[in-house]
């Protein structure tokens, strides 16, 4: 994959701002991020293509079964999962593509494009976690209670990824996510000699 | 090592700038180069611990008994060697430590202290590399036929390092350098969560 563009996962808890990292980071005209695919139904003005991919049930099963996804998973009646066609296009055009993607599903994406690169978004504190998702004024009391149990369990997780980098101001998170990106084209295996 | 500085190992053929690079990069307060050791005579104005720790036979062969080297070798009739004991006190302190040697030393850098950082700086061609090394106008005919050819048989070992660096543009190189030792301080080994 010399001289193609890199994945690179970005993942962390509920609230430690993986969202907002990447939306920073998609401003970047060289840099595109990867898009779901899903069975249930578009809501409101989500658009194919943008918000997610909407297939048919049977034209993703056929896709799972073809190795279509980098991952997939099932949630009650939907499927949810990331085709691996746009990233292996986009990664040939030398475009990095960012990944974002719940703390569990990193180890199956390693598996299935071993040359990823992954960060852990680290909120600062547990207190600071707390008060984001408050903040958000969208969860319920029983939501941020399950968020913050589920965080306690997702932290430890930090260490099986290649970087960790914490989101204390978003802009200095950004920039170090940006610092890996231009330090990770700089390794030797990535390198083209044309000494 | 957490928390500690890293130690870089900084290498390349004659003529790629690896010295102009370190030499730029310890302008910063926090990264200090490694002083070698040696048991030649001082020359000129050469000072103990600036240009080299000028070490006793006697003194140099004890240290190497007791494994107080993290690589030596013997020219001619004296011994050059990097003595562990400055490196590890400044990573300790949090300092950085840049290590310039040769291209043939770094495997057993790696072996002495596998957490270090390898980076290989290469030139941008061979015929830029010949024209740096006439520019000198210190080198005899024959030692640039002579380092031209060792590059040759170096530049393949680039793979082996962490990461490869093109010395094109000074400027450029150590700022890709810096970068490399920012994301560096970001892996997941190295971080410390107080979460």
């Amino acid at each position: 994959m010399k001289n193609n563009g890199l994945l690179f996962v970005i993942s962390g808890p509920a609230g430690a701002g993986k969202g907002s990292v990447a939306a920073e980071l998609v401003k970047d005209d060289n840099i595109c991020l990867s898009v779901s695919a899903t069975t249930r139904a578009p809501r409101g003005k989500e658009k194919n293509g943008v918000e997610y991919y909407f297939y048919e049930r049977e034209q993703f099963e056929k896709m799972i079964a073809e190795n279509g996804f980098i991952e997939y998973a099932q949630y009650l009646e939907n499927y949810y999962g990331t085709p691996k066609k746009p990233v292996d296009d986009w990664r040939r055009e030398g475009k990095d593509v960012i990944l974002e993607i719940e703390v569990q599903g990193c180890e199956i994406v390693k598996k299935s494009v071993p040359d990823c690169v992954s960060i852990f978004i680290m909120p600062p504190s547990m207190e600071i976690l707390e008060k984001r998702l408050r903040g958000r004024g969208t969860e319920t009391e029983e939501n941020v209670l399950k968020r913050m149990k589920r965080a306690q369990e997702e932290l430890p997780l930090a260490k099986n990824y290649d970087y960790v980098v914490v989101n204390d101001v978003l802009e200095n998170c950004v920039e170090n996510v940006r610092t890996i990106i231009k330090a990770e084209k700089l390794r030797s295996q990535r390198s083209c000699f044309d000494i």
